[in-house]
């Protein structure tokens, strides 16, 4: 069995037990975590503003799907497969362009922004096909934080429940996190990981602290709590914010103020405090005082994710050129930390040594209801016949 | 199901249906493909005069296979598992070379070129061992056009039947292609091209003319039909050739004269125009009033391919060393143009959108003959249960 | 099926049938050549002299998994998985080191060289996790030959029937291997090869001197007899030592003398004499009057293997710096010779005209003892409805 009492303390132990390993090697396994999460659940894949102006489209891996996100004329942003419905040649075939239709270079069939087909060669002697019908497949889209978020179902999760319920769970209410007006600030820095780490080592690792005093120097200096082994999520039913150091000036590399203002709407108990929250299957989104850090994960394979981490700022930080290298800088160190112990952990997946799992210490205890969680979605129960020989 | 209703518009429609993205991205149907084509029928490997006396032999990949063909003193080209009968190891190590025997650089076990077991260390005092049994397993060989073809299966399918059919199915007889002495002609240049795509997307590129508008400016400036999406192959029953330009005095990169004689046999159907055949599994044969050019495709995996093509000349065009870079220019364009529309529908194929198969317009609608034989010969419908979950 | 009357020569022949091709190429046998072979026998996997003081380590990688040998303090050499009973991660993230404790990098777990978890951040709060239960698993291990042996099974074969039972075939008793004093000998050089052939072949190579003519001139020089394919293991139920020829002076690539001394405990009949014992699954122990040769075999794939060898010498030829490139050069090119000839065999293994295996010769029937013992441990038989289609 792959997972057994998985929230369950190991029999005369405060240890909890962790998946067995072949839940983080096993490429069945990651296929069907591929069709039962990421193609099902909404997925954060680019800055709304990105696409700036009615044409303008970026293409993105979703799961195992290549998705056409553009902004059309009429509907916002969009969101198509990259197929097009004649041969199925990619209709886009860069990472990002701008065009008055979206046209395969295979054939010239032309699609609408909105989607429809709306032209190809000799198309007025075929009468009889439908436009809509051979539009292109779309995919649903929301904008949040900022943010386009898109789900490959074709009946998605009700988003409100699905993602601002990480939030509620998190912070008791979404308002919390509306003081920092994310959707409003602008990107200052992205950077790309390439890890080779399975996805849900990157979650768990992201859920606890209690490896902080290890491999965080930098971190833990600014929040000295987390030397402690404290994860800056929900404790004890409470909102937890993780406190700077009483020297501590603003959350950068050195601890020396940042340089910048607050964002302007920040609460009393958001000051000084750095929240966390984690909304499943791939986003981080980190908030300090005066900016804001939001990961997003795209899995690969069993073995390898691929993590962009954007710094977002207040418009006038980006505009008047403010340095923000300093605070840039910390989270990069903290991520590379991160990531190195990911990938160092990824290989012993596989050892006989780790077929019956791991353990969770009391402090790492909460990643439990991840592997929960995960377990509900990929229906190992059903699944393990044929992943465990 | 993977194959639906290959030759039957879709309901209410124009349009055919295409096999599912997965008969060209699943190793399992590529594996079949393998066993029950390549390594079944009549593949094209080289120019007979590539071998030119006793003794000179080349190594080729044919399917999952490594074979010998070599000139023998008596009994003119013969081919061979590239397999020693005694421990395995490949007997010729090397892609070409000229030797008296076929000697195995590891027991030095000795084969005459006509593929018995000649000598081994011992070997006398072994006096059961049959020098026929032990000898090189022997593959069918036949010559035409000037090619060496060769075919693995114990009982080869009749060649006049499954090669020379094809061009009586294009042409009406096979004497039209006689009269271009492809047997006689030299070849001029051979381009080597690694294709990112399943083979089957490259044979269905070329049985149809309506991308040709899209992606070959130079093709159709030289044959404007073709700009309308008509292929030159069969058309309503009757032999259609396609034909040049009124301004255009060649077949090359910009319509100008070539600079060297008309093949002296063609007939007066066969002058200022372009004639295709595709001749299955693995060939493609052009004809222009000057040259000939043909292509045979090797499939590496289910999204490789390698694919030769070769420019042939009249022997006097290559002994006056003419030049005919602007003829070689002119289809070496056609292919990159063709080739990289293939690798960029390549990756869709294992989309969910496309899991049900795209679609054919009317003018693309024989390549549903090459769907339906296809599937006879891999026998889909049996193996489905198999690949489709 | 896969093996068939391997200890039968072929009807009406002199001939033996080898495995069909599949054993040698199949993932699902290799894969199964891990668990019951490598992961359940002793291997042999370092000097134990490279280990020589409490807390030095290194890391090897014994069928799939990950081993650090490490000595202790107080219980000489031992040997764990390198997996932190946490959450998994690598404890030694190196190949070698020295430590006072081998400390997990990611939480601070910490073990002692003996391998209890010594300390972890907040242990003390959870007074109930056993210090045995989550230190690091195990290793069987054993010292000879001043090597270290290990085993990754839970009951581990018997080392002296599994082992020295090997010596004792070969030899008829282990005390003439006991004359060359191996243990006492100081490495002078280590060379490794990453080849592209199962790890069978190499055995099978190694089995036989029937391709000695052909491909080891320096070799046959230096022996003579190998010339007529003898190998030098047990012959007719009798010991047979390869006699040098009678013009060369020591075991050196131009035959030329050493320039140091024999090993001083060697029988008259071990001088001038080369010996090989193959020690099953991965040794092979080469013997001649003044050094020794070790090979050590570790697969890495069904296609791939590292082979280490190893030149042994008096301490004194290491002390004193006596010049040994000449008589390291004879193996090396032995092994380069083999290797070479064993990686163009391995790509026929796969080839339908290798389905039904090869052929040995007479000379060479010793080799079918292996494959019946390797038979009898994969358990084929049970086995090859999974692999033979």
């Amino acid at each position: 069995m792959i997972i057994d009492h998985l929230d369950e303390p190991l029999p005369g132990s405060s240890l909890l037990p962790t998946p067995s390993g072949v839940a983080y090697t096993d490429p069945e396994i990651f296929s069907r975590e591929q069709s039962e999460i990421f193609e099902k659940l909404w997925n954060c894949v680019m800055r709304a503003d990105s696409l700036s102006s009615a044409g303008e489209w970026k293409t993105v891996t979703i799961g195992r799907e290549e998705i056409i996100v553009v902004r059309s004329r009429k509907k916002g942003i969009r969101a198509y497969f990259n197929v097009c419905a004649h041969r199925g040649m990619r209709v886009c075939t860069s990472g990002e362009g701008k065009n008055k239709t979206l046209q395969c270079g295979y054939h010239a069939w032309t699609y609408a922004l909105e989607g429809d087909l709306a032209a190809a060669p000799n198309l007025t002697s075929m009468p009889d096909v439908d436009r809509q019908d051979y539009g292109l497949k779309p995919v649903h889209v929301r904008e949040w934080l900022g943010y386009v978020w898109v789900c490959l179902a074709e009946e998605p999760p009700n988003f409100d429940e699905a993602v601002l319920g990480e939030v509620r769970t998190r912070f008791g209410e979404v308002e919390s996190i509306d003081n920092y007006g994310i959707e409003n600030l602008k990107l200052g820095e992205s950077k790309t990981y390439d890890v080779a780490a399975n996805w849900k080592l990157i979650i768990e690792n992201f859920m606890e602290c209690y490896h902080c005093a290890t491999i965080h120097p930098e971190l833990t200096e600014v929040i000295p709590e987390f030397a402690d082994g404290l994860a800056s999520q929900r404790m004890n039913g409470e909102v937890h914010g993780s406190e700077f150091g009483e020297e501590i000036k603003g959350f950068t590399v050195d601890g020396s103020a940042s340089g910048f203002e607050e964002l302007p709407r920040i609460a009393p108990d958001q000051d000084r405090k750095y929240y966390a929250i984690t909304v499943k299957p791939q986003v981080f989104i980190n908030t300090v005082p005066d900016h804001v850090i939001i990961h997003r994960m795209f899995p690969v394979s069993e073995s390898r994710t691929t993590v962009v981490c954007d710094w977002l700022f207040l418009p006038e930080v980006i505009e008047r050129d403010l340095p923000i290298e300093k605070s840039v800088e910390l989270f990069h160190r903290v991520n590379q930390q991160d990531f190195e112990a990911c990938e160092q952990t990824q290989p012993s997946m596989s050892s006989k040594a780790y077929s019956g799992g791991g353990a969770l210490v009391p402090s790492e205890h909460h990643i439990s209801e991840f592997h929960a969680w995960w377990s509900s979605q990929v229906a190992v129960s059903e699944h393990q016949t044929k992943v465990t020989v």
